[in-house]
């Protein structure tokens, strides 16, 4: 596809269309307290797809709206469309490489998601995998941020991080993550197929998914500051990546 | 020093006067066409800093000013203080530590300016050098994005960046730009007194300063978008020279 285009879906009629045709809803904005019959038929028709369901009141519903007659729903749509996790796997083969991905444990700022994709991109990386409840999804900013890399670069929603970190060891799969206590990223072995988890920008890699990872990595810090920024050590762990898979650990 | 803070100086005596006690001016906006005595006593004084004088309209004067009263004449100006380039040098001098100096070519975008900063300092860089007339200064945005590196990290404003490389080769720092058709970074020797130089976020490094390096070196780019985000570039580039500096070329 070429170009991206967030859009809002305003009505009942248009939005129960949507859902069933399959378009690609992240936020299902709902005014709160309302149970009529359509209504309650959208939030179950929802609750089957990846939308996230938001209870709003009438004056952010009045505020959303660019048709102003939403009757009380509107929905996000991405046009961009999310892939599965399996097309990444797929690519990765297509391409004869061992499987590189990125895993977002709740990035939260566009600009990061964006940068992250573009920096996954260019480090060849076969894909990234975000989750559905934590963090952005693939919003308009998100799009200008990646500079077009989300036309490229396979991105997959998934439901949770920690079941399908799981599922891709099951098929050979390493996983790494960085926090400060890690081995030093220079003298680990990380070639061959990986997951690279990225943290969310304020708390970092999620106990539960770190608890998952095969290793614990650290980008070497020698200032007063205690991280980098999100993006910039997704693309110094990434770029660590791409050296040992052209020189070898 | 702790915190940042940007902030306004209004009227002709409250400018006149931070300018004459060696405060950090920004930049000064005067009202468009004003000759009068005092506004060209303060533009004279104004020349002889680092400040940037902008033309305004009454309009975009009264729009900036907070108090009603700027009589023609706003001064921005940084609650940080510049660092000299020999400030950076006698860091590294301190630390005995080969100069690690970061040079930035015209970054426009103050989140990129301020992750840079951050990532100098975690990456144990000994300064940051930015240009006086092209690129954004150290505003209140740079300072966030920077998570603080900005009170501890020296950044030093230089009128004219090539004549700043050419000093600082004569004693003995190397010079590194990125491009891509330079030589691959992980086969190149980065390590010894260097000055890393990154370029603007769209049209790279000038032409002036990339004559000036003394190698051209080049991030493996294996997808379809052309560039990293310059803040993640940096990361990537600054930690190629970190891992050389732990383990040797």
């Amino acid at each position: 596809m070429e170009g991206y285009e967030e859009y809002l879906i305003e009505g009942r009629n248009a939005v129960i269309e949507a859902i069933r045709a399959g378009k690609d809803i992240d936020k299902l904005y709902v005014l709160d307290g309302c149970q009529d019959g359509p209504i309650v038929t959208i939030k179950r028709e929802a609750r089957k797809t990846d939308a996230i369901i938001k209870y709003v009141t009438k004056e952010r519903l009045d505020q959303l709206s660019s048709t102003g007659h939403h009757q009380g729903v509107i929905a996000q749509a991405a046009a961009y469309n999310y892939s599965e996790v399996d097309d990444i796997l797929a690519e990765a083969e297509q391409k004869g490489e061992p499987p590189f991905i990125f895993l977002l444990d709740g990035i939260e700022d566009p600009h990061n998601l964006g940068a992250i994709i573009r920096t996954a991109n260019i480090a060849g990386a076969h894909g990234v995998i975000i989750p559905k409840n934590r963090a952005v999804g693939l919003t308009a900013t998100v799009n200008r941020a990646s500079a077009g890399a989300l036309n490229y670069t396979k991105v997959a929603k998934v439901t949770n991080i920690g079941k399908t970190i799981d599922e891709l060891k099951d098929k050979g799969i390493w996983f790494v993550c960085a926090d400060m206590d890690g081995q030093v990223m220079y003298s680990q072995n990380l070639t061959g197929p990986i997951g690279l988890v990225i943290g969310n920008e304020g708390d970092g890699v999620s106990r539960l998914v770190r608890e998952k990872c095969d290793y614990v990595t650290s980008i070497p810090m020698k200032g007063e500051i205690e991280s980098l920024n999100a993006s910039v050590a997704a693309g110094v762990l990434a770029y660590e990546i791409v050296r040992q898979r052209m020189y070898g650990k």
